[in-house]
């Protein structure tokens, strides 16, 4: 596990945006106490205090990064109070993070989760209001210098997940959530790709059912809304060149259900495929 | 040319959005199979579909990098269509792209291209919509590794390219249009710095004229909009501290049509110089 | 001072946005000219032509990058005038700007600075209006290169500041000003922590009167406008998952007057905390 001990790449993602020096700040932290690190930007526009689109950002770009890498995620509405610093290993890398529920989709089945309260992990004198540059950043560089995660702090057992995040079986067919919307309006459910056939199913959605289905963008004609499978592990609701959640109506982090349908019979709600009613 | 072969430097360019997870991931694509990449972000808040703007952002930033820089330019309406992921050696440095135009700038004289067949140059089981992460970022990061180009796959001999892209001569003077609006509002037209003298020229579009020329924006009085001979090699329009392109009805991405006229004579219709009509 | 001679770290702030190829284009000289920098952004998402902005954002990052480092902040109304362009050695650390006040809350008691005339310090050929990529990008690499700022030009003893950065005692209380409003809301005085106690003070602002106090936002009730020791090292007022500056009408780059008022007799006017009048 020498590797794992040694890491010098780290993300981060956060709800800092990008006018303010709270990101640029947070660098020279971790420059400053591990001179080696390569520091990869995710995302600093996650909606503030969203934690589900932190969730899901931070869970789409995990895999395809190198083993051993170390990602910084401050979406941190509780910033000062009682909720805990963490740092996690999982999937064969490491997580920072408050203990609110953003690690909930890469935790995965067997995490070890510690509390950051080693003040060698820390800046001195943390402000109440920063943890991202006097808690997480510092942390992020302790690991990425080589110091192991069990010396952060004491072992957490019970870290705080966000609820629903997988679809329901319910008698009306499966309840799901709109994971993220991105730049271009398309539409990331919950449901995993493969649950949706190809041919026959139903998405409902704030008052809309797409039927469709489609491989690409490229394949829909203009205004068509339809289903596909996504590069995310999902199924995706898209339109060619137009934005499927603004003329569904579908926000960033909403939540709002889908029901699939799956069957062979004909129903005359849905003739009118992409009507809202 | 050993050194082209063993390039580390990587830019990155898209419409993918600051808020995504999309060029994080790309990253993470790229530092998994070129540790050693140093990636510089050139623009990902190109116009959604905007390959015009791509073509200009990219041709703007490639003369101040050091030879065998491999760019990478994502604005990719067809992704996952039938339009060819290429790879494109030029002015000594590499390009990956869809064959779409977004290369038209760059390009030059005789540019060598590739399509990219070669799985080695691609992730296994790529997506229908995502070929930033599962295309376009390993074929850099495998040329960024020192594979030869011609390995990608079979020649192209006829890249699609943009239309009218230089100016034409009209009997009424020269027809250009405008590439790019930036941030501060100035207007980046397609007439080569020189085009326009200083003294005597008239620059028409959305229904307005310009006839006035400044060496730079602190030369002007406030409410003027004037040419200059624009840091892009083009002529440009700009006000003091003001937004020209609002100014003036020109919008980022709009083709308009502007008219250079050389001579001596008054001219009636401009005599009210930055007026609209 | 052999370090200080060799540094390699260099940070960008400025005003140029994210969508053009302004800071990409930068990057590129700098690495042509010093393939070993580590380039790290500040903000790029600066208000246009806003001296202060950008004065209160570097002044936050410097602290916590490593010694030597060099700093280019670029706002630059007054580019291809008159005003020179800078380097400065202050508090360890180098800074790289037009002489136009940017630099007013980094140079502390005793700066050295000079003007860029060297042309060793530029490229060639520098146009009018873009010293981003032709003056400033390539003084910090020749800097990080190792050449003593010495070399750059002649000494600066007058540089241009910012006037009215500390709080102006009058026979109401103090007079402030708020440097700068965060992607939160959160409003930042210039009023340093501890000159409000946490128990008897009013801020007043835009007709608004801010008397409560809290240690973080946790603490505070929804609606809640409240002032906190900030990060920033200066009193701060906020909300709770809620906009200060929008609340009370305060903009992002806008002057305003706080006063605070120490003492212990009841004020009329002030009895309703946040209440706008």
């Amino acid at each position: 596990m020498a590797a794992a001990l040694t890491p010098a790449l780290i993300t981060l993602t956060s709800d800092f945006g990008s006018a303010d020096h709270y990101v640029g700040t947070m660098k020279g932290v971790i420059l400053s106490r591990c001179p080696h690190a390569h520091i990869v930007d995710i995302s600093h526009e996650i909606a503030p205090f969203s934690i589900l689109q932190a969730a899901y950002t931070i869970s789409q770009a995990v895999p395809f990064f190198p083993p051993a890498t170390v990602h910084v995620v401050v979406v941190d509405p509780g910033v000062g109070t009682a909720r805990k610093p963490i740092l996690a290993r999982a999937q064969g890398q490491f997580f920072v993070a408050p203990d609110n529920g953003v690690l909930s989709l890469v935790l995965g089945v067997q995490p070890e989760i510690w509390e950051v309260t080693n003040v060698t992990f820390r800046l001195p004198n943390a402000s109440q209001t920063f943890h991202g540059r006097d808690v997480f950043a510092p942390a992020a560089a302790t690991l990425a210098n080589g110091l192991p995660p069990e010396d952060a702090g004491p072992k957490v057992h019970d870290p705080v997940l966000l609820p629903d995040l997988k679809p329901i079986e319910t008698h009306a067919g499966w309840q799901g959530k709109v994971l993220n919307v991105d730049r271009f309006g398309n539409i990331v459910t919950n449901f995993p790709v493969g649950t949706a056939t190809q041919s026959r199913f139903k998405l409902e959605s704030a008052g809309a059912t797409v039927s469709d289905f489609r491989r690409t963008f490229g394949d829909a004609p203009p205004g068509l809304c339809f289903a596909y499978f996504g590069s995310s592990g999902y199924v995706e609701i898209g339109m060619n060149r137009q934005s499927a959640a603004a003329h569904l109506g579908i926000r960033p982090g909403d939540t709002v259900t889908l029901r699939v349908t799956i069957d062979a019979t004909p129903d005359s709600r849905a003739a009118n495929s992409n009507d809202r009613h």
